[in-house]
């Protein structure tokens, strides 16, 4: 079995979310002449998100773009913060910061790299249009946009590893998910997938690492970025 | 409402099938020291396809991607050529074919210079993997791949066009179908889309066009290739 498709979780794996949604509260608030702690609204937002997601999983949502669940979050966190009366449009518009995500500084390096030897596709709980808005703003060199939402499962539901695979027509063991956190990378194991785990130290912001807690050998790949896993998968 | 999205037709409006299949073919006999009229059985294995895919739609066969489809005709039309033992792989090289598809000479060109001012993607019965691994080979700049296979239903079924809508989040009038063939078009439009009818007078061949009967303003664009409906709507 030989690898062929590079799968890539995005959030926090591709893109920096955090320095790019507090940047976008930040102007936010600018812009009414408010002050908070807006990397800290970043961190809750994110927050918010695996558990919005767990409810659809767990069926008390019907399925909801991850677009829709971002923003009960955020209506949610600016009534808690006493910012009241924002007009619908201007919550529709900071909504899609997560449209707007700067990448990592070596992500389109390297995955232009990785795409003259393998199809590199996202494999991202974000939903089809937000995949695709952020690949055109931030030229990201994807080959295909595969999202959680053409299968009506958020990861790390077995159904989108394994549906990935299917559309792609590869074995998941000719697939390999790439991404920065242990748990989604577990589970695309459990698929059959291959894995590698790249480390995003400032993922959360700077000194506020979170323990990886990764066993020796546990992924077939660990990188320090997508320059280094180029190295180690061999591209021309 | 403004126009947002260009959704493409792939077989024939991107893509030259005619004349690639015949040269596949043509390799194909010539492995094997076999003559045989190569752009007739072309014309033969495209003519199958709208009937295998009315098959699915009409529920006589479960949701069955293009590339079994174009397996069972080929199989059938070697049978018929007295064509036998072929090993299974190389029919199986062969049917990829399909996926091998150059384009007509303007395409890239014209889709780069699109792709500047809206988000453009695939829009056709290819499955997804054959249109990732066509646009891959071809260097098609698509910002994503939208195939049928994605909504379980064959063009011209309305789910298929208002799919795309929804999964690129745009309504149905912000997405223009770009296509060489009225039916496709007109189905686009009965669900509320805008049209682009582009011509490709040697989609069959050289002095073997079809008639298109065409009414004057029955489509939104009527363009001679896609460097000329960028010209029309106005890029950069």
């Amino acid at each position: 079995m030989s690898l062929r498709v590079l799968a890539f979780d995005t959030f926090g794996t591709v893109v920096d979310w955090r320095t790019s949604i507090t940047a976008e509260l930040a102007a936010f608030g600018s812009s009414l002449g408010l002050q908070r702690d807006w990397a800290a609204m970043a961190d809750d937002w994110r927050a918010g998100y695996p558990p919005a997601m767990d409810r659809v999983r767990r069926g008390e949502l019907p399925w909801t773009k991850i677009d829709a669940l971002h923003r009960m979050i955020l209506v949610e966190l600016l009534g808690k913060a006493g910012i009241d009366g924002v007009a619908d449009e201007a919550v529709d518009h900071l909504n899609r910061a997560w449209h707007r995500l700067d990448p990592w500084p070596d992500a389109v390096r390297g995955l232009t790299r990785l795409k003259a030897k393998f199809t590199i596709t996202t494999l991202s709980n974000g939903n089809f249009s937000l995949l695709t808005n952020m690949a055109k703003r931030a030229g990201l060199p994807w080959d295909c946009i595969v999202s959680a939402e053409l299968f009506g499962h958020y990861k790390p539901d077995p159904e989108v590893y394994l549906g990935c695979a299917d559309l792609l027509d590869v074995e998941p063991g000719e697939l390999m998910l790439v991404a920065a956190h242990a748990s989604d990378l577990r589970a695309a194991k459990a698929a059959g997938l291959m894995t590698a785990y790249v480390d995003r130290p400032l993922e959360y912001g700077e000194g506020r690492r979170r323990p990886s807690k990764i066993a020796d050998g546990e992924f077939d790949y660990r990188a320090a970025d997508f320059e280094d896993l180029a190295d180690q998968l061999g591209d021309l």
